[in-house]
């Protein structure tokens, strides 16, 4: 909670108007950290009622945040969404940036990629996403857009950039990068996370996503290897 | 339709009470025909209305067939569900028949066993019954339990059995055979099939099918060759 759980409960306390902030002591809590309260709100709001069952005061209270606040950080829904993807988007690119991989063999720096993309895909909140954003994307299709290009296609992407400088660099040999990306990410995760989302069995642990990003890692290197 | 449609418009018209049928002519239609009749019809009818949309009169109607029929041959919502995913998973099966396999190289009988299972999965019908799945599973978890044993875990047990003999004979090296069919559907479908889910692209053609299942094959067998 990025230390501000201290702080939570001045602001249920507080009517946190501009003019009795103006009038004096500096603001208690930065609009980032409200923000990231509601960010993290709005996640579990949607994984336990949907997207069409989340109301905005119902995240706004969550938070402990008013109503007014919410609206003036994040005015609606789809912002809302749309931010709690990018928030969880950013912890994988953070895992995965080059200078954390730098240094690892090819095999190793691979296997923190899955881990990384494991840890992202195949935990219970993200499950609920998926789940909530395939069964409500016919009457929201603007929240499958924001899925696919914000989440799906980010990753796949910073994947692929990988993929691509070990071929440039002379280590792996493909034809198609885009192509071998993406089988690469349904290697990983596809029977995992379905299976979850169908509800027949729990998320894999710690231990078995990075048994899976090992075994993952091996085939897909060794089939094309240059 | 398996060459009854010109006894379609006879259904309609004829009341189909066993008592008129014993009285001597022989039965138009075998119950084995209305059986997928009423099968196509169901699998429409969910891909247009969801499970919880999907009403059997609704059914009985667009099959041509009385819901007396209907009831007498398959009782209930859940039987249809599962006799059209069973249905599905049929023609599967008879494509990766061992017999079908049988002298083909390991490179050409994978491919040839991607390509039915992208068939399968790829296609609008099959991405329809997915999101219905997924998206009403919560509700009727029944309908997860039969799709996930009666479809991608009997789909599984078939994939496994073929690798696991190759791995028999000597030609591939398996750690896992469990893991390695989850990683190889994996990498065949997930990316395609779920921007089909979510409506970000059309599902692919035959032709991007078969290229597919050539290049997954190559990673694959060169990932795990013995």
């Amino acid at each position: 909670m990025r230390g501000v759980k201290g702080i939570w409960k001045i602001d249920m306390l507080q009517n946190d108007s501009p003019v009795r902030r103006a009038r004096g002591r500096p603001q208690i809590r930065s609009d980032e950290e409200t923000r990231h309260l509601l960010v993290e709100a709005a996640a579990q709001e949607f994984k336990a009622s949907g997207y069409a069952g989340t109301c905005m005061g119902t995240v706004a209270q969550r938070a402990g945040v008013s109503t007014k606040t919410l609206y003036r950080l994040i005015p609606t829904k789809a912002e809302l969404f749309t931010k709690v993807i990018a928030d969880r988007i950013c912890q994988f690119m953070l895992n995965v940036d080059e200078e954390k991989l730098s240094g690892l063999g090819l095999n190793e720096a691979l296997e923190r990629i899955l881990v990384a993309f494991g840890d992202l895909t195949l935990n219970e909140e993200t499950i609920a996403l998926n789940r909530l954003v395939i069964g409500e994307c016919e009457r929201f299709p603007e929240i499958a857009t924001v899925f696919y290009e914000s989440a799906i296609l980010r990753v796949s992407v910073a994947m692929k950039d990988w993929l691509t400088r070990q071929s440039r660099n002379g280590l792996l040999r493909l034809e198609d990068p885009t192509a071998a990306t993406s089988m690469l990410r349904g290697m990983m995760i596809m029977d995992l996370q379905r299976a979850a989302m169908l509800g027949q069995r729990p998320p894999p642990d710690d231990a078995e996503i990075a048994a899976r990003a090992k075994a993952c890692a091996q085939i897909f290197l060794d089939g094309c290897r240059a």
